[in-house]
């Protein structure tokens, strides 16, 4: 019989907690209705070797272990089970270096996002990818979720980003993948196959990551629109054109309302929809791509939009994108969508959420990373009503059926977890599905590594 | 017994082809001295459901099966066996959907670059990837090696333009894996890790890329230099700038010699090295980004440079860089090098090559994607001197051992093949090792994909 007291003895002081309050608070990341149970223990390395040890302990004795970052995640990705442990990365988050002629930045897994971001502006340079959750999220999870955000649509995901890592395998061993190099070739692209696996194929301890130089000051082109339609028609013109906009957002009335019960900025009153765009290219060009998003805005029946490159007039532009998250959350308990669908269907998906929100009698908002066809639909409920829980899951799977109908993916940015794995079971085929199953039995041989979340811990017969 | 009549008699006419002087021909790429020898037969598939007939065969009668586009590798990964089969791609050549909007092509493995590209250019859209081969080699060998070219410095490689596939797995299932829409993070990024693979985890039947919309105009800055250290001080001095050049090349004084001698621009009279950058931004961004290209050449002692918008005088210019590699193989036997160093390390890299081709008597000259660290030392032997061979097989060696001190990698871009197998067992940590071995059992457990190349056929103990 294991105890983690054993697990103590082998390691420093205060690695190892136990005490129920702070258990209960690493139980689960912000995904609603996701199960979890509480761990048998937190884990809280100091550097990899001891990341090592633990995942050692974890493996003679079969204890499943879950990594965690800031616990941002919203599909269930690091939620515990009752006899598993969570190991978080909280105190290994030193920014390790950054090399301003390579462009690249060497960081332990715990490192917040925007912390690297502002380490890096330090040298002029840039790490672009912004999920929402960069004040609070962690390179680790990013990179753990293959984590996207705004400027993805011209600067990539986390996985663009990624040069090379080093791991703690499902067998205990320390290993460096990858390369710091600008190419490299050797081998099997494991690092890459990492980024996105959610603590299911290896535990991350250090993350290489290819930097940018900083861009110039961003464009922003704001556009207001009568119906979702026409919004998703002023997309379609945008991503159609020759402009590459370094943001494309899209904002609809639900969210502008709950945003102006909160704020009181008034957006509601003009605007069903509101499409924000950026474009970062400096000079004339720049001015003419944002002149040219303007009018493609135009075209599509915006009823006003404007050019701005004052940078407080923007940020207020943006600030209903940012609070509408938050906005739409003091409504109730939100259930948070994230479907990739092809640019051209983004009008049509639009409107099959709405009637998806009727049909199941509940209060779906949008916020999108339109410019990929990457939706977030925002299921809004009540606290202490099952039924109301029951049509908002109901809706949820109904909106993956409905991307799926329209040659589109069950996750863009946020990741299988627990909550998608249902959906991954329908987006892949049974032989895409075994080939996972067999990656999976490649890399972690005693399935301690964060078992039953994003496949099955056993494959149906 | 197995036969290959046998499988002929399971697919259409023409499919199997057993012709000695056909199957000689198939037999390998251009690596220099790889080992090959001629296969059982050829095939020539024009399904992907053909192509699941022949692997099945292969698979029952565990025949290893080696995938072939042009045979332009420079690795010898396309190498037969006697006891293997070849599959040409040559009769998938279609470019089956070019979606100007979602900004997507779908292609048979079959298609040659250049072809692909020209298609995409009629609706002002470009696929970046261009190795050097470009007009030759096909996107599914360009995918199989993860290839590069000159435009990688500032667009990435393959890897970054392929968003999913369609492949026949080691046991003989068609399966799609990856995506089409912008963003997708639904399970493990199998269809990233079969990138680079060089055929050893499934055979591609198909391929969906990533488009850009056509760029502006480029402006060519071309450096004369008197010696290579001064080369690579500007190499670092243009990386270290806030410009993003769409190509910095270098050329060396063997190579000028070599296209000199056989063309008469009578470049090697000015210049030792020649460093050739690109610009793709419009506008006056781009003309000062030129000129502070242009700048950093000067200041690190250019005895020439100029800025050229002209597109005869730019193509001029970039003549001794595409001429170099014919130029030099016009002198004999050429065992072409794959290293990339860090972009800090080249002048360093560039002197240690040339105490290496001193040490070996070996005369290597020197072709670089500069800007990314990614050197093509290229060794040069005579017909029917083996103890030349032996000498320039040692210089390689050398070579490698180099690039791994200086914290590089073994191959920047050509894949490992068979020739660089030594090369990547050094690289890469027993550990990483290991994990190649448990991959490849993963999704080729017959072991009948490409049979030891990239890593041994089993491991040692």
């Amino acid at each position: 019989m294991h105890s983690v007291e054993e697990l103590a003895a082998r390691l420093p002081e205060g690695r190892v907690v136990t005490d129920p309050d702070v258990i209960e608070r690493y139980g689960h990341d912000e995904a609603e209705w996701a199960p979890y149970e509480p761990p048998l223990a937190v884990l809280r390395p100091r550097s990899a070797e001891e990341v090592r040890t633990m995942v050692r302990w974890c493996a003679e004795h079969r204890v499943p272990v879950i990594a965690r970052g800031a616990g941002t995640g919203l599909s269930g990705g690091a939620n515990a089970t009752r006899d598993s442990v969570v190991l978080s990365f909280e105190r290994m988050n030193a920014v390790l270096e950054i090399d301003p002629l390579e462009r690249v930045a060497v960081v332990q897994p715990g490192v917040v996002n925007e912390d690297l971001r502002t380490a890096c502006a330090a040298y002029g340079l840039w790490y672009p990818p912004d999920p929402a959750s960069a004040p609070w999220s962690t390179i680790g999870g990013n990179v753990a979720t293959n984590a996207g955000g705004l400027c993805c649509v011209k600067y990539g995901v986390t996985r663009d980003y990624v040069l090379g890592m080093q791991i703690v395998t499902g067998t205990g061993d320390l290993v460096r993948l990858g390369r710091r190099t600008a190419k490299g070739v050797a081998g099997y692209d494991l690092a890459g196959l990492l980024v996105g696996s959610e603590g299911t194929l290896g535990i991350i301890t250090e993350i290489t990551v290819r930097l940018r130089p900083r861009r110039p000051a961003e464009r922003t082109v704001a556009g207001y629109f009568d119906s979702i339609v026409d919004a998703g028609r002023a997309v379609e013109a945008v991503v159609g054109s020759e402009v590459i906009p370094s943001a494309l957002e899209l904002i609809d009335r639900h969210c502008l309302r709950a945003v102006d019960d909160w704020k009181k900025l008034g957006l509601s009153v003009d605007a069903e929809v509101v499409l924000l765009g950026r474009v970062d290219v400096a000079g004339s060009v720049g001015e003419a791509d944002a002149e040219t998003m303007r009018a493609c805005f135009e075209k599509s029946g915006a009823t006003w939009s404007a050019v701005s490159t004052d940078e407080t007039e923007s940020e207020a532009l943006f600030q209903a994108r940012r609070l509408a998250y938050p906005a739409v959350e003091r409504l109730g308990p939100v259930l948070t969508e994230d479907i990739c669908v092809p640019v051209r269907a983004v009008p049509a998906m639009l409107a099959r959420i709405e009637q998806i929100a009727q049909h199941h009698d509940t209060v779906i908002a949008n916020i999108a990373h339109a410019g990929d066809g990457n939706l977030h639909p925002l299921l809004i409920t009540s606290h202490d009503d099952e039924a109301a829980r029951a049509r908002a899951q109901a809706a949820f799977a109904d909106i993956i059926d409905a991307a799926l109908d329209f040659g589109g993916t069950v996750t863009g940015e946020h990741g299988i977890g627990l909550l998608k794995m249902p959906g991954l079971a329908r987006e892949l085929d049974p032989v895409a599905m075994a080939m996972h199953h067999n990656i999976k039995q490649a890399l972690d041989p005693l399935g301690i590594l964060n078992p039953g979340k994003v496949i099955p811990a056993s494959l149906p017969d």
